[in-house]
């Protein structure tokens, strides 16, 4: 893979590579003899919705509706935008479906909704079910988006994952794992400081855990998120139960002296000084997009080993590495829902794509990698067989 | 075009061009580097993001949604088949939109409900309007459909379409036109039955009296329909008063005699010696499908000009001559609606195609023409911006 031109994309460069939009459809076999015409339409696709009104199972084999994945949106909580609503989201939205083409080799469409109301948008999937084959939720705010995903999920009998909470927490699983093997060190014995409570750090906050970290620490707005904290919602107050053993109370300077990793997913800025007070050799996370909580050059002055999310420094932290291969791996085994096991299976993916060519400046396979996404897609589905939710 | 191959299509050949689905999402470019990465996705997006929340009507250049058809169905009223469900009725609106591909160069994708609640159909289309540009509405049940065109096309600002009605509707009467070129007569001075009274009958009564055909009757399963009738439906009494000035009563021997035009609408056969009670040199539109109410054959003995819905016959009547052109000029028009000038414009631009090159047995130009859908495109696009309902 070329990659020599690293000068900053220009707007020109941004606004005519959405001309039009991004997505195109494609008859899969082209139509033109009348004997095309009368194999995919009257009459003989008759025959076809024969067969599946006969046995339902059939359409699996015969529409492309068992592997589509609609990627869903209300628009709510779009990159480090905001609220700017369904129909600004789409570019967003059709950017990831252009990725599941690329990448998982999947079908996949957006759907952008005009409500943000959970059980409106539960139901409008609902009865839209017999359409695709799994929902790829996105950029949906919290608190909302995890009563979203969790109805969604008992509504639906298909794969439906909330990338921004589960795809970044699968990458920065896999992320802090590579970091840990650069380092000789062993994650179970790492004090995390993950700043910001939203979709991201929710979810990264469980998959840390699951994966072994025995001290996690997370913060929002208002600093620590401890059980002594009032007015906290309910995923929060979950979250003061779960997390932060040692009862830190305050602020960012509370929380990471003398911690090992931040994780940083709040879109806000961290000091340097405090990046000082952290153990020696630390890992340091900066995952905001489109800046930084810090530069990494500033970071690297403290940090043994700095992330981003962006694609113009080392360790570029991206979900892309993630979730076309947990769809297609999820897809491919028939799976009916994501796991927590399936989840952890990705990140070992992709970390075991690293492994051989890892160094402080690759904690993480490139995002163009190709191997990526077939060997995510293969621990997933072997995951999916071991947890029984196949079939 | 080679079409030489007119021997039976195969089950074999149907069902292995249906293998996977007939339909493919591709990125209107590709991602090779680092750099489309970020141009396609992030931190790119953002910036297209950010101007359609600044600016909606950008939406409609940056996305694919404003020129994207959405081929919706409950699965009512598919084919001959009836009400088989949706997920049985995929491969058919698959194939619907292989063909606003292939003919209109329109994207398109299939939306099937898991209901066959009016209210429920449209709301659901309302809260996915950000999503898409056009409804093709499809093989949705009788008197339903009626129903349910009336308040999409009240709740939603972009064309609505039902093809089972207005697309059937167009080619009728594109291929009366040119039976009437090729005979020398005047569509005004005709007396035309038409048998069956669902989606399409309702739809091709309503255009061919548009079109200036003075003597219209429609049948329904019951027999004639007219104003002194019992327990019709709210459609059927509209029709009653409509239709039918010569107030007859009974069933197709009664309607038929004397007749000049019969159009088969109705699944249903009709007995040879009902075409031999009409006039002389009749026109008979025999198109149930996949069997005609008559052979063709049969009916030539009888009739001037015989046409089918089949590719095996000449004179196939087939949607695909309007649908991809109707909606084609719609969308390039910038039109909310698709008027009943549009529709007409239409009809008139399939006839204007075939024109230099009528006779008996092509009455209408080929499903396959490639001038056909520009044409029906221009004409309508034309027709939209006359009455008015562009921009």
């Amino acid at each position: 893979m070329q990659d020599n031109d690293t000068s900053p994309v220009t707007d020109g460069e941004i606004f005519s590579g959405h001309e039009g939009g991004k997505l195109s459809v494609a008859a899969a076999r082209p139509i033109s003899r009348l004997r095309d015409l009368s194999i995919a339409y009257t009459p003989g696709v008759a025959k076809v919705s024969r067969a599946i009104a006969e046995d339902a199972s059939l359409a699996q084999r015969y529409t492309w509706a068992d592997r589509l994945v609609v990627v869903v949106s209300d628009g709510t909580a779009v990159l480090g935008l905001g609220d700017i609503g369904a129909s600004a989201s789409l570019p967003v939205m059709e950017g990831k479906s252009v990725l599941f083409k690329t990448f998982g080799g999947l079908d996949s469409i957006p759907l952008v909704l005009d409500t943000t109301d959970v059980d409106e948008i539960v139901e409008t999937l609902v009865r839209l079910r017999p359409s695709f084959g799994a929902v790829n939720l996105e950029d949906v705010a919290a608190p909302r988006c995890f009563e979203l995903e969790d109805k969604l999920k008992e509504a639906l009998d298909c794969p439906v994952m909330h990338d921004d909470q589960h795809g970044t927490a699968i990458v920065t699983l896999a992320a802090l794992r590579g970091a840990n093997l650069v380092l000789g060190r062993d994650i179970a014995q790492q004090r995390v400081v993950i700043s910001g409570a939203g979709a991201a750090g929710v979810a990264c906050a469980k998959i840390l855990q699951e994966a072994g970290v025995a001290d996690v620490t997370v913060l929002d707005s208002k600093g620590i998120i401890h059980t002594g904290r009032d007015g906290l919602n309910p995923i929060k107050e979950k979250l003061a139960a779960a997390t932060n053993a040692a009862g830190l109370r305050g602020g960012l300077a509370e929380a990471l002296r003398g911690a090992d990793v931040f994780l940083g997913l709040s879109g806000s800025t961290i000091d340097e000084s405090l990046l000082g007070s952290m153990a020696d050799e630390s890992i340091v996370f900066a995952l905001s997009n489109p800046d930084p909580e810090v530069h990494p050059a500033v970071a690297a002055k403290y940090a043994a080993i700095v992330a981003t999310g962006r694609s113009d420094f080392p360790n570029q932290i991206n979900n892309v590495l993630a979730f076309p291969g947990v769809f297609r791996g999820a897809l491919d085994a028939g799976a009916r829902a994501i796991t927590e096991n399936m989840k952890l299976a990705a990140a070992d993916a992709i970390v075991a794509v690293a492994q051989d060519d890892l160094g402080p400046d690759r904690i993480v396979p490139s995002p163009l990698d190709p191997r990526v996404a077939p060997e995510v897609a293969a621990a997933v589905a072997k995951a999916a067989v071991a947890d029984g939710v196949t079939g």
